[in-house]
């Protein structure tokens, strides 16, 4: 987390429904306020789209930017269609791509493309970009989805190309990923397959390289009990939180209330940030004294432990930057004064 | 999982114990029937055969198979012996290979090769495997134990040779790879290391290159409390299920009573398959009215979630096909009939 | 863990401190005694150590060693400065090795060199380290802590480096490295990450490679309840145990507290030993019948089993032929003579 670049949320929103209003959900997304408002909007061409409305979804995309976009806080980037198993599908993807670029590359801040394999195929899509950008003179960037073994084997080769391409973030593709490992939910309290080590490669892969690491989507929208069916709040929270806790620097949604969630999840909590602002105040001084390392409420405290506080209260600083009102609302005057005068 | 060749059941069997009938319990695993009928029989002539009986053992295994071979519904794949570190036993290992398929080749359909190091000397395993292949003019796979820490460390490149050599399958030996490691069991609930990594690597390695992948055995076979000693079967079921749940494609059994509980577990539950088939039904409705996603009991389901009711639906398939009444056992036939419809 | 050399117990003292006395840990470490002796003990010249307070740390070490080295049972190994993003520290740490080799060269065994990145980054460690080796005449030895998201990338490569280098023990760093990666504590029961697959890979890649795996510092020395601030005890055990468990050859202690349960937990429990003892006899006694494989206790015990039971003997023994008045404390005289008489 040396990225203080924003995307708590990667909301992806179906760019073209069966309805009379086709953009309805694409709109929605763009025009999201306060914490429903995600960090990164995905119009999805992809799997969200069904065959017969892709054209029309990206109309869809091609007409509202231009109106919603500059007005809309956070980033824009489109899902496309890709395979690294079918080249009919990675044809589109190249067309999609380059149409983009082409007519609303000024809205955008990259395509995400999925179903990437091998460490090949991820340069194929790259190269898909670069050539868009040169054909239209307007810089798009590239997040993949991991969501294939074949790109989960190569991932630190993925990630170390990265480091040199338009490739900026990693984003997980749990549904998929199951699919091709056969991973079941046989019942019982832990449900299913939750790939820790994939996650803690991922996050790993992701610094080691500059990029951005984001989760992968929770589908259980809603529970019912009893008869009544409720928003899956408490489930969606402790996916976040573990995504959180190794790093990631964002999380999927797919519903305003789980944007909601996770760009407050994806801010350190009070307590966080008030640990973080007392425990570099107290350090600081106990190192003006000539200390190296330091007790400080049991724990003990060194240049390393000072690296972590100092990444939550960086954490708060960007969002502060962004989005103000948001970190006004989560802590009191007194604290945020002090992480801002710490930085 | 895109594979539905079956290895629900992976149950060695010494080929060799010093009793008046030393094939006693070759005999009960070729025997075997209904559900402690293993998919895959695994006459062992390594750790589970004392040194002396090791040429008995192989005569039983000459001798038994054109008897029973015939009549067994699964597959049969002896475990030799071998060792990335002693030579000698790689030459026994060789010598056992080529036996095997000169005598019985017609009948076996792999041999399981253990304790194989780094890439090179699975190259070398697989090279007796090929030439004894030359030799008898049989065709015969293989199949590798992973338990050491240099099989580990190359297991992704080891996996990617598989995709175009005789090596088929892997699975996963954890007592000798705890000895290597060092693991220890500490006590408490927790009990010894589970190495959750190297199972997320082995399902996805084996599903990046079309391998299956095979569980480690469960050795606390009985358990005593207040001093009555029975089968262990809740913790073997946990274990079966962890294994599943990661995407493997079967698991080792011990003992007729782990067969039956393996056989079972690597089938989908009655909730899984009635989840799979109600969602399958609905979201193709859903797509004839041109949606691309769609909330179905409170689950956001697309294309990438059909995948996974689809492999289900697949398995049960592949059961059926193999073994009926397995199947019509397991689910009513309304249910069953409307899965093998879906299909 | 067939490595059999000692290092239950890595603990860092910082080798100078801001008080009259500022050698006062340095000493404390290496004159601790009984159980609270480490098998390793870790002069700290980097973060432990104040930037002002560097020189005399480095001469704390110069003076102290040549008085308290030859009667400390265990082994020396400073940590100097390094960090594979910043050559003004590598320069400063190839200063302290080569001083330190060509001063107190005949008192140590080796120096951890911290904060190292990719593998060639560790292979300029070694090269000073083979340098400092060369110009001094003294056989020295080196550690790396893996703490960055590079070295965690790397790691089976540098493993395997260590085959045929002086790199011989690999080392975690969970403070830096969350802080690279971002992981973050956010509340509730769970605690920040834990990083299992890196345990995993750690655990591994030193094994495959006949290196030493030592785990990483727990900092929460302490803890407040209603009032009262005590050691943290039991969370401390559990961390321990938990590196124990995956195969880990010690722990990183920073207080006599932690070095005691470290090297009391690293040793085999009353209830291990008994039972290897037992399984041992038992199997002896079953091969010495023509038996490859028995059921003992209701577990299932080949050779691969055996091998466990043995490494816990083994452990024992060397423990015994180090500190015998630990073992003769832990294990009643009876079952520490089974023991000997195994192995």
């Amino acid at each position: 987390m040396t990225n203080t670049r924003l995307c708590r949320t990667f909301q992806t929103a179906p760019a073209g429904v069966p309805r009379d209003d086709s953009a309805k959900y694409l709109v929605s997304g763009l025009a999201a306020e306060g914490w429903q408002a995600p960090d990164w909007l995905v119009p999805d061409l992809e799997d969200g789209t069904a065959p017969d409305l892709k054209d029309e979804a990206l109309a869809n995309v091609r007409d509202l930017l231009p109106e919603y976009a500059p007005d809309f806080a956070g980033e824009i980037w489109p899902r496309v269609e890709w395979g690294y198993d079918d080249e009919a599908t990675r044809e589109r993807g190249r067309d999609q791509i380059a149409t983009l670029a082409a007519s609303v590359g000024d809205h955008l801040d990259g395509v995400v493309v999925p179903k990437v394999g091998r460490l090949d195929d991820v340069k194929a899509a790259e190269a898909a970009v670069e050539a868009a950008v040169q054909e239209s003179g307007r810089e798009i960037e590239m997040a993949i989805i991991v969501e294939t073994a074949r790109a989960r084997s190569d991932l630190r080769e993925i990630a170390q190309f990265g480091r040199d391409s338009r490739l900026s973030a990693l984003v997980f593709g749990p549904v998929d990923y199951a699919a091709e490992l056969g991973g079941r939910d046989v019942g019982g309290p832990e449900g299913g397959p939750n790939w820790p080590g994939l996650y803690e490669a991922m996050s790993n892969e992701a610094s080691a390289n500059d990029l951005l690491a984001i989760g992968g989507p929770f589908d259980k929208l809603f529970r019912e009990r009893a008869g009544v069916t409720f928003y899956n709040g408490d489930e969606y929270a402790a996916h976040v939180e573990r995504e959180a806790r190794v790093g990631l620097d964002g999380s999927w949604s797919l519903h305003p209330n789980q944007t909601e969630q996770a760009n407050r999840i994806h801010l350190p909590t009070d307590a966080e940030l008030r640990e973080a602002v007392r425990k570099i105040e107290a350090f600081t001084e106990a190192k003006d004294e000539g200390t190296g390392a330091v007790s400080i409420d049991g724990q003990m405290v060194d240049e390393a432990t000072l690296k972590n506080f100092e990444n939550t209260v960086e954490t708060v600083r960007a969002v502060h930057d962004a989005r103000e009102s948001q970190t006004r609302e989560c802590y009191d005057a007194d604290l945020l004064e002090r992480a801002l005068a710490v930085g």
